[in-house]
C-alpha cells in the first residue's frame, strides 16, 4: 500500500514552505534540502501551484510561498489534488484485464476504505506537521 | 495510492474459492480464469495457505478450499496478512533517505489514515463479495 512518490514529495515541499514562512522558497533550496532531481521537484511544484497550495513570485528574487495559512491547507485535500493514482487494484486502473471486473463486488469495500483514508487526513492540516527551520539540512 | 498486486490477486483467488464451494480449486483453474502467471499464483496461494485462509488437499485429485466459512474471512485481516508493503511514503520503507525523517510529523496522520483504511475493510467479509460460478470465464 503506497502513495505515489509525487504525493510524498508534495508533502515535503509544503512542510518546508510552511516551516520557513519568512523567506521565499526557491527550487534550488528544495533540491538541496531533500536531494531530489530538479525535474521531479519542478513537476511537483507546478502541480502544487496549479492546485492552489503554492504561489510563485517570479523574477531573480522570486520564489514560492504558501497560498494559504498552514491551518487552511488540509492534508486530505492535498492528497486528493496531487496523488496521480487512486487505482488501488487493477480494475480501478487503465489497462485492466481482470476477468471478473463487471460483477466483482470488491471495488465497493475498497472505495469505502479509500474514503476513510482520505477522511482521516481531512482531520489534519499543514499546521499540524510543520517543523522548525533547523530541522532542514542544507538550509541557508 | 495502490495496493500491491499480490493483495489484488489474493482477493481474486479467495473470491473464486469462496464462489465455487462445491469443488476443490486447482492452481490451473486460477490461472485459466484470471490469465495470471503460474509463479505468481503459486506464490500468492502459498501466502494464503500459510496465513490460514486456504487449506491445500494434496494429491492428484487435490486442490484448495477455504479454511473458514466466507463470513469468517475478514477483508481487513486478509489485507494485513498478504499486503507486503505498508510503506505509504519513503520514510516508512527500507532504503529511506528523506532528510527530515527524524523530526517529521507526517507519519502520524498517514498511519492513522492507514488504520482507518484497514478498519473499514474489517467491516466486510468474503461473504459480502462472493459471486456466482457463471461469473468466472474458463471455469469448467
Amino acid at each position: 500500500m503506497r502513495l505515489a512518490d509525487m504525493t510524498d514529495i508534495a508533502f515535503r515541499i509544503l512542510i518546508l514552505a510552511g516551516s520557513t514562512p519568512d523567506q521565499l522558497l526557491r527550487i534550488d533550496t528544495i533540491i538541496a534540502v531533500y536531494d531530489l532531481p530538479r525535474g521531479t521537484v519542478k513537476k511537483v511544484v507546478t502541480g502544487l501551484t496549479q492546485a492552489g497550495f503554492l504561489t510563485a513570485q517570479r523574477g531573480r528574487s522570486g520564489g514560492l510561498l504558501l497560498a494559504s495559512a498552514p491551518d487552511e491547507i488540509n492534508l486530505g485535500q492535498v492528497t486528493r489534488a496531487v496523488e496521480p493514482d487512486f487505482g488501488l487494484v487493477e480494475c480501478m486502473r487503465k489497462g485492466n484485464t481482470c476477468a471478473i471486473t463487471a460483477p466483482c463486488k470488491l471495488k465497493s469495500p475498497l472505495r469505502a476504505a479509500q474514503q476513510a483514508f482520505l477522511a482521516t487526513l481531512d482531520a489534519y492540516t499543514l499546521a499540524d506537521i510543520l517543523l522548525e527551520p533547523h530541522h532542514f539540512p542544507s538550509l541557508e
